[in-house]
């Protein structure tokens, strides 16, 4: 049975699922995180099977990916004969740059490019290319696709992608809005169109990606048209620890009154601020702040309701860029568990078409479905997402073409 | 015939405007410019007499000051007897800080909020308390009031104001949204009402200062409920010089791969960028850049694309705010007098209650009027603004009362 082995190598752990490459039905899965720290933990599951969980001795992400084809060819925990079964490797790749806007066939030009944005994603180009490294190594002649977290957003046009910065620099230090989260938008933005049951070249969307990250893009006619992550992931909404649009002028205005430094403005708005900053509980969680919320914590409320009403303005934003919409979709951690966040997001948006039904918000949520109310001209659709499904789809399409 | 002066102290320049009383009509008004430089130069003017041009000496906005009494009350170039007929003076202050939501009469209290708010408006409310401080030896017994630029973003919530960043650390740094631009946005509000033929509290309004300088306003029946300018006038949409709202990792990347400092960051971001550091021809002015790209200059095109592109967002964006709109106000330089922009920022809103009407369009175009089409839900209306005329009825209203 032939699969498609998605592998995604991050700054501290290696994240691996095989698919069988017919259905794109999970085989097996798993991670082994705390790379390089103590504790370096393997965990391995498969569909109706006990997870298996040890601890290992790893280094780097070379050796984590070594560990993979040993066990998914075990005698005993192994779901596939041999390597020969893997059919190809998608591997996710965050930064593509400009001129990637296709998954690729990894060879030296895609190598470089991947090289070439290091200095753009610092925390996740150089461990993608160490994974894709280790995988050659390990897995010769089987077929290695990159499938670029950008390039859904490649369509992008020159009116929303460009800064309002002098653009000889701008070109010259590849300053450009480039989107991130492109996977999850591509995949939910298909899903979407299966469940209405139109082609996507007749839907316009808004793919609302609420997870740890946040992302929104406007999705006409299945392209990428505009998305709120930037030239990095801070630009957008409010996340978990990152602050989102700001006042660029707050970073001189530290910088003088505080003495800050590149690294620490960064570690303030990457890592201290959005939600965790905002509700000052010392989580990030949503699902913290509910309940904090709810006993009685107001500053808890208010950074839910900073957040929700930044996300309602994206929503009102590209419903300029679009002329409308047909659909707003829902998705990751928060956007599919929150029945809460939802409501307020569609909250006084009537007039514009967009009411969301109180019973089938609570009902549907978590799973995929349509939560307006009998008004609403806009569907409001939950869909899960699934980035390695679509990394797998997008493999499997390259190699069978 | 009792007055009200009106006076704007600014970095080089001093301007006033002697309004009558009764009915707000202007009897006088000038400037003097390049204080400091060589070739200062005082300019006045009076309704119907030829304008009056000399150049001066003169250190400084004090010395300005002392220039205007005696203009007035001249025997020749006078429109008044003495300085017993002007009621009050009004000043325009930029910034404000937290707690000013109505113009005050200025005491030590007042001064010392301009005083405090110095670091966060440098290039303005030194000069603004310059221009008080000449004023009030100049003219004293005088009733003096100051009318703040953020004043009337007052009644912005939190939700709106509040950054995600750490609540602790905004609050003692008194990082928030304070939004500028205040005395034309109501302005033209009371004006967009007057107009309508319905009270302002009737009404929800998107008022769009497009000058030099650009804000766009959500006015929810009479009270600004969010704008785009933020902790600064650098947030928001690009502007001649400035870049609006960008990734603010964009500065570290710059610290970081250029060793920029906060000086030349501010620059770059303050004076290099918008559509002058876009188009790159040289010139901020839109009607440059539409003469330029109606020669073929394409990049001029691209950065009216892109300034089109992103006001229209923000009018999506105040649309979710306020639920839908009853009337876009377009006034300042551009908002005035540019058609094109006007047509540009409406394109493909139809869906959205949003279509104007091209021949209104180039026919209204400086004046008062609505330029709407007959199927278009929402009034589009330009609204010539008057800043001073605004700051002298503030002005005249906290004397009378």
């Amino acid at each position: 049975m032939k699969t498609i082995l998605v592998v995604n190598a991050g700054s501290s752990s290696v994240k691996f699922t095989l698919f069988f490459a017919a259905d794109l039905h999970v085989a097996a899965s798993g991670l082994v995180e705390r790379i390089g720290l103590e504790g370096t933990r393997l965990v391995y599951r498969r569909p109706g099977q006990e997870t298996i969980q040890r601890l290992v001795s790893i280094p780097d992400i070379g050796n984590a990916v070594e560990l993979i084809l040993p066990l998914l060819t075990d005698s005993q925990a192994g779901v596939i004969g041999s390597k020969e079964d893997i059919r190809a490797i998608g591997h996710r790749v965050v930064h593509g740059g400009e001129y990637i806007s296709q998954p690729a066939m990894i060879d030296d030009r895609i190598k470089q490019i991947i090289r070439d944005c290091f200095d753009m994603a610092p925390l996740h180009n150089p461990q993608n290319l160490e994974g894709i490294l280790a995988c050659e190594t390990g897995f010769p002649d089987i077929p290695q696709v990159a499938v670029f977290d950008t390039a859904f957003h490649a369509t992008i046009p020159s009116k929303a992608y460009l800064y309002a910065l002098p653009l000889r620099f701008c070109e010259e230090m590849k300053i450009r809005k480039y989107g991130f989260h492109g996977a999850s938008h591509r995949y939910v933005s298909r899903k979407a169109a299966e469940w209405i049951g139109k082609p996507e070249t007749d839907l316009r969307l808004i793919t609302c990606h609420l997870g740890n990250g946040c992302s929104i893009t406007a999705v006409s006619r299945g392209q990428s048209v505009d998305t709120s992550m930037g030239f990095t992931p801070l630009e957008g909404v409010p996340m978990g620890t990152r602050c989102g649009d700001i006042d660029p002028a707050i970073l001189f205005y530290l910088m003088r009154q505080r003495g800050m430094n590149a690294e620490q403005l960064d570690i303030l708005l990457n890592r201290e601020s959005g939600l965790l900053g905002l509700a000052g509980t010392g989580s990030s969680d949503v699902r913290d702040l509910v309940q904090s919320m709810l006993t009685g914590h107001h500053q808890a409320e208010t950074a839910l309701r900073v957040f929700t009403y930044r996300i309602k303005k994206y929503i009102g934003a590209y419903l300029a860029t679009l002329g409308g919409a047909d659909a707003i979709v829902f998705t990751a951690g928060i956007g599919e568990n929150s029945p809460l966040i939802r409501e307020w997001i569609c909250e006084g948006l009537t007039e514009l078409g967009i009411s969301i039904d109180p019973q089938l918000n609570q009902s549907v949520n978590g799973n995929l479905g349509e939560i307006q109310s009998a008004e609403s001209r806009v569907l409001l659709l939950i869909v899960p997402t699934n980035e390695e499904a679509e990394i797998a789809i997008q493999t499997r399409e390259l190699v069978t073409n």
